[in-house]
């Protein structure tokens, strides 16, 4: 049936397509199939009985609060508890530079909306992150693509994408997704340095920072901007917008994330979050301040950090043992994701096809790749399945990947 | 401090604004103050309790799922209380024709972002909806406006606005926001009968709509449109959108609402959702619903009719009372406004200053009219304060509006 909406859609919509990855995700999540596709933190790890406490506590003491309209910058003790926590991480900031949103694609998609005008470059990692291509595409962007290695983002072919003129940076620099690849210190210094040299700002998104499993944790590319202009008073200089959330360290179907930023680039995503939902859900905000606060989300990022940590290791030994010569794949230090590429005739989409009916999946990597490319890649996750799970998931992969490699070569 | 940020923002930053609204709350909000300006239901008719046992029916039961990534159309069985509550009313659809909007703010923004192309025209009341109007600023909207008057949308101005060729109308038929009127039937009828000769679509904006303290329920325009084009088969036809919310009857500071819409345009709604936050709160939806389920909601919205009822009839008894002959005032059978028009030399803006030292506040009306005009009008609302507070606060802005009028006279 046709309806006169169909012939009054926005330019805008034909550079929008659902996520390929939330589309494929409806046939991945049949229960018999084990899924390496989502980006899902594992359910077990869920704090669910702090929750329970916390939503006594919150209605108990602060219910009609908890229940009512509330501002737009977020709720201020959260903010308050973020600015403490970061300062931890060395980015010295005021809650006056935090504003909450609802979860962190939100954030991706009002820095779209203040900053891209239809034809503005972006710099990105090929691959980058899905969602981040998705929300800014509505904008209009146009991306500029910095290959990625083992050491994340290649600086070497930096400053020629810089050259062409890039609004910002966009990097993920901790256990990337989706390579799960961490840039070094060494060209996160070389990132800040050609970003100053060529007065480019960056936008630094980072959901898993807290979780690594092995290795040093390496400064944030936020903090160690603000110690190349150290001029005697290290502090938030504004050059670097840092984005994070809870969807990984407490749970992600609250929806809560949150964006570091100069007070008046603050100000300007406030009024874009005004007209994009008012304010996040106040009842999620004081509940998960009310779970954090005490010292309890430092312990329980702990835990996910065993858990995950074991699951990975479980993965990667499987993946030595199971997987073809002709495979390789990234060691992931902290995060959910691995990353694998085939050999280059094989097309990860049709392994995917073959998989489904193995019962096992993940997501081919070429949509990730904003400016073409990848058809041989795939983006496994660690987190969601358990040990057994994985173990044998990993095994119905590697058959499937054996029975290309045996009908390429005959 | 100059950032890098403030030399980059988009185009269309020039045309998004603080909600003047939202910034007047600031100084409103101060404890002592009465304030008429915000727009909050009473939280003294919040469910707490109800929200309680349902976080702890939630989280015992089904804890992992509702802290959990979740689909963007929504939580399949509160789409499905959804349709079936919609039946009720008369809007015959399927939960395909539901999504859960994060708030109907949510809602106003992603219309906006698939629909509006810049310098695309959207026929609106004038007054109307301030947030609406903030949400497609940005997406670059032009607005032709057709006047109100106390049964709504007059429209025997309405085919003059038509013929400027707008994308869409957005109307609010019941108790409207700001001026708490109510579009009478024929005038329903009317505007059915002229968007189906031009070919216009209509957005039905219905926050209210179950908040009707007298006077008989009058069907909604996506009903009336089914009748309209009726062959035999009442359906949902799709030419109207339909945008409610469980604000004004739940809770606000859960962030719920819905859109109705056929299901193509359902699925270029889900596509911009994805962008904006991946989906609402999985948690909320689940609770909204637990707490709605087994008639509950019905009951509490009975309550809610009785206690904004009751508060209604003391302003207009103590306006009736108090205001001098020169000020006139809408008579709302529903919602939580009301709108009053001072003197046409009089500045609704100066007024609330004298107010505010007056410890007493409301909004003044003129940035409800995205044409201009209204500078002499302003927004009551009369459900966030008790009868004491209401009748209190109405003498103060009686005195304040007569000091006004004696400085005239002189």
């Amino acid at each position: 049936m046709k309806t006169p909406w169909e012939y009054r859609y926005a330019q805008r919509t034909q550079r929008m397509e659902s996520s390929a990855i939330r589309e494929l995700l409806k046939y991945t999540e049949k229960p018999d199939i084990i899924s390496f596709a989502g980006g899902l933190p594992a359910p077990d790890v869920f704090p669910v009985e702090e929750f329970k406490s916390a939503c006594n506590r919150v209605l108990e003491q602060q219910g009609a609060m908890a229940l009512q309209y509330s501002t737009t910058e977020g709720y201020l003790p959260l903010r308050e508890m973020i600015a403490r926590h970061s300062k931890r991480y060395g980015i010295k900031i005021t809650p006056e530079n935090v504003l909450i949103t609802s979860g962190s694609q939100q954030a991706l998609d009002i820095l779209g909306k203040i900053l891209i005008d239809p034809g503005d470059r972006i710099l990105v990692e090929s691959p980058t992150y899905l969602a981040a291509i998705q929300a800014w595409n509505s904008y209009g962007a146009e991306f500029i693509t910095v290959p990625m290695d083992d050491d994340g983002m290649n600086t070497d072919h930096l400053e020629e994408a810089l050259r062409a003129g890039p609004k910002f940076i966009y990097v993920l620099p901790n256990f990337q997704n989706p390579t799960g690849v961490t840039l070094s210190l060494e060209r996160r210094h070389r990132l800040i340095e050609l970003a100053d040299q060529y007065g480019v700002p960056i936008v630094e998104d980072d959901p898993y920072g807290q979780l690594r499993y092995e290795g040093e944790h390496l400064p944030s590319i936020v903090v160690l901007d603000s110690q190349f202009r150290d001029d005697g008073h290290p502090c938030y200089r504004g050059n670097v917008i840092y984005l994070s959330t809870f969807s990984k360290t407490l749970a992600p179907g609250l929806r809560l994330g949150w964006v570091v930023a100069p007070p008046e680039v603050i100000s300007k995503l406030v009024q874009a979050k005004q007209g994009a939902d008012l304010h996040t859900a106040t009842f999620n905000q004081v509940v998960a301040y009310e779970v954090s606060r005490g010292g309890f989300l430092d312990r329980h990022i702990r835990l996910i950090r065993e858990v995950y940590g074991a699951r990975r290791d479980v993965m990667l030994a499987a993946m030595d043992r199971h997987f073809p010569s002709e495979v390789n794949w990234t060691y992931p230090q902290g995060g959910l994701f691995l990353w694998g590429t085939l050999p280059s005739y094989m097309d990860a989409r049709d392994l995917l096809m073959s998989c489904l009916e193995k019962k096992v999946a993940f997501v081919p990597g070429e949509p990730f790749h904003p400016t073409g490319g990848g058809k041989n890649t795939l983006r496994i996750n660690f987190s969601n399945a358990n040990p057994e799970e994985i173990e044998e998931g990993i095994l119905r992969l590697s058959l499937a990947i054996e029975d290309k490699l045996a009908r390429q070569v005959v």
